[in-house]
This record gives C-alpha cells, sequence and structure tokens, in this order.
C-alpha cells in the first residue's frame, strides 16, 4: 500500500480572515505543501518533475471542514496516495491539530506535458529513488 | 427558483503561478466574491450579516477545473443557490472566459453565532429585501 | 505630466485578516491592479509587453499604512508614474476610501528580457497608444 | 543589543508568480513569519499578545530585491529589531538562499489596543522571558 507522510505547518497571520481562523481556501496550499513532501521524502522533488517537462494540473479539489484552524496553530498535514491510474494520481489529505481533526480533502492531478498535452502519470510518484 | 447572479473578475498576476494559469486555489477567492455580489444584487451584504452577529462558515468546497484561466482574463463568476435547508445553504458558481466554461464549484456553508453555535439559515438569503 | 489613473478594488474576505483589516502585505496585490489599468487606459496591456519579452521586475516597494481598510470597503487606487528613467520606472499609488487616505505607496520596477538581462524601459510606458 | 533570530521558510507553488518567481508581495508574509519566530525564540508569542490586548498594527512596510527567489527554495529569514521607541518597533529582515542575499526588508509596527488607540510598545519584546 502507499505510505502516509505528515509534515508541519503553522498558520500565519496572512492566511487567516476576520473570522479568526484559517481561510477556506488556504487549506488548499497545505495540501500542496504536503504533496511536495510527500514526493521528497521519496527522494524527488516536484521541482525535478516539472524540469523534466512533466506539469502536475489540478483537475478537482475538494475539502471538509470540521473544525476551525487557528492563527499560529501547528497543523499536522497527512497525505497519502489514494489512487494511481494511467493518467491520474488521486490524493487524500487529513489536516490535524495534535489528535483533533480538523478538515479532509481530496486533490486529483493529471499530467501534461509543457503544451498541454495529457501525459501518463510517471511510476516514480508511488515509489522511493534507489 | 433561485436566481443566478453573474460577476465578473479580472486574473491578478499576484493570483497566477509559476505554471502561468490561475492557481487552483484562487478559485475559491472568486466563489466567495460571486456569493458576496449575488448578496448585494439582492439588497443586502454579508457585511451586514456578520455585524448581525450570524457568521457564514464553509463546511465544504469543490471545484472541478476544466480548462486554465490565464493572467489578465476576464472573467465571468456566475452563481446561484443550488439548495436551502434549516441549517446550511449550498450555492454552485462557475468560471467562465467567454462562452468558455473554465471551472465548476460547490460551495456549503452553515451559520453559527460568534460563539460558534450553528444558526438557522437567515430566509432572506434567497429573497430580495423589498 | 504624467497622468494619474483611478481604478475601484473591493476588499475581499481572503484579503482581511484576523484584525479584521485588509493584510498590510495585500496592498501590493491593488497596486499590481492600478498598474495594470493605468496601461491599459494607454491602449496597452502588461500581457502584451510580457508576451513581447520585455518582463517588469519589482526592485523596491514600500507602503506607508495610514488608516486601516474593512472588508466589502471598496477602494480607490490611484496610480500615476513619478519618474522615468533609461532602466526603472517608479510609481505613486494612493488608496483611498471616498476622499479618505488611507496608505501610499511607491514601487519602483526595472526591465529585463527572459534571461533577466536588464532592458530599456519601453517609451510607450508614459505614452498612450495613437 | 537586539539579536538575530534566523528562521527557514519554503517557497509554495502558490507563493511563485507566472514570472517564475516568488511573488514580490509575499515576501511582507516571510516577514511576519521571522518577526513572530523571534518572539517564540525569546519564551513569547504574538498570539498572546494579542489575546492580552495589544495588537501590532504595520505602519510602513518596505522591500529591496536582489535576486528573484525559485519555487521550493529553501530560504533563510534574519529578522533583527532596528529600533525601539516608546510607540514604535522597528524590523530588519534579510533573505537568503544560503549565502546569496535576495531581499531587504523594514518593517514599522505601532501598539494599538482593541478600541485602536495607541499603546506603547511592550517591554519584553525585545527581551527574553525568565
Amino acid at each position: 500500500m502507499f505510505r502516509t507522510h505528515e509534515v508541519q505547518v503553522r498558520v500565519r497571520y496572512k492566511e487567516t480572515d476576520q473570522m479568526g481562523v484559517l481561510y477556506h481556501g488556504n487549506y488548499f496550499t497545505f495540501f500542496e505543501v504536503g504533496r511536495a513532501e510527500l514526493l521528497r521524502s521519496q527522494g524527488f522533488t516536484y521541482r525535478e518533475l516539472e524540469e523534466s517537462g512533466v506539469l502536475a494540473v489540478v483537475v478537482k479539489a475538494e475539502c471538509s471542514y470540521h473544525k476551525p484552524a487557528k492563527y499560529d496553530d501547528l497543523l499536522t498535514i497527512q497525505t497519502t496516495i489514494s489512487k494511481i491510474s494511467k493518467a491520474k494520481i488521486e490524493y487524500e489529505h487529513k489536516v490535524l491539530r495534535k489528535e483533533e481533526l480538523l478538515a479532509t480533502g481530496h486533490i486529483t492531478l493529471a499530467f501534461v506535458n509543457r503544451e498541454g498535452k495529457i501525459q501518463r502519470a510517471p511510476e516514480f510518484l508511488s515509489k522511493d529513488r534507489e
């Protein structure tokens, strides 16, 4: 099965809104950080992937919000690949404050080249660099 | 049935990413603008709603991306209330560049008071101010 | 002398922070909008400038904050070219809420090509397209 | 003399723009992180300061950009208090990629209470918690 990777992110003042909580749209940035760090933990970076001409584009993004995150909260972003097909990859993300689950997200990416043409999902995405 | 409201938004440089497109997480900000302007078109503002002690919190957000939006594109955000129940309201958003559909979003909001306690959805949300 | 251009921008919820005001870093985005619209009023767009291979990079940015802007405020961004030299252009920006001056900014841009090499400031930046 | 504090921040995809670099307005968010972590290193948090009723508002912000930061760059944010007076505090920030200086910033904050009235700068800002 696929590994789960955890990274910690602290909520910045900029990321709050006047309700005094992390703005709902900013969770997607934390998910992006989670995917980048999962890949790094396998020995790759999204930067090299992109430099090699393979771009990952988000085709679907969703998030369910259970409890608000606050300024300066130290959050854990859990990221797991939930599915890989020929042309797409799906991630599940959980946002926790200690044991407390604050939000759950699902992101689907497709792969394209610089001309926007669909590519096969690189096989290494679910493997470790040897 | 519920009205559909349209507002135009131009993509800012800040909102692009290095892929040369509108960052996927920024569509949620445009949806927020769409909801605010739908409400204004009915004679209300979200600011007064909040000042009256009723806060709208996003409990679910999703977006499907069909085609990328680019810097300086003048986009049309179409916003419709798709469902109102006692405690929640659901919106459908479409992002268009002229006739071309770029993205579709669904946002569910719940209403809480300043203490975070669930409130009834204000009735006027689906009506015009007389 | 150089013309002053005005554009209106409404503060989005996303752009507020938990102090209940427009986050200080977000004024720079409004200044960017002001520069883009000043150029458009002269018959050009920054998009075509960039497509022609001339990139405007910010080399200095500053802002003085006099009074806070709030959510849903309709702000006027006044933009004036304050200086053009061979390689740089300087803008002055004022942010007003009706007559009230909220902030003043100064932005200096340099011009580079795609390889990052300094270019002459395009002459048309201070002129109207005929 | 005042201490200098260093914190590392990695550039997120969201924070880049279509020029392929960190958007100029986003440096101010990194400066904010620098100030928060300097305070934490002294044994305080900005969150408790604010909860005690003292708000730090930015009255002047400036940044000089020397070289662009790129996606996934691991940056060092150096933060030093450069001046404290009765009502204001000034910070100097440097952004480095390894030894390379990318940007320099100066931020001036004033202190207000919840009603917006000017307060004395809390003395502990330049001291360590015992």
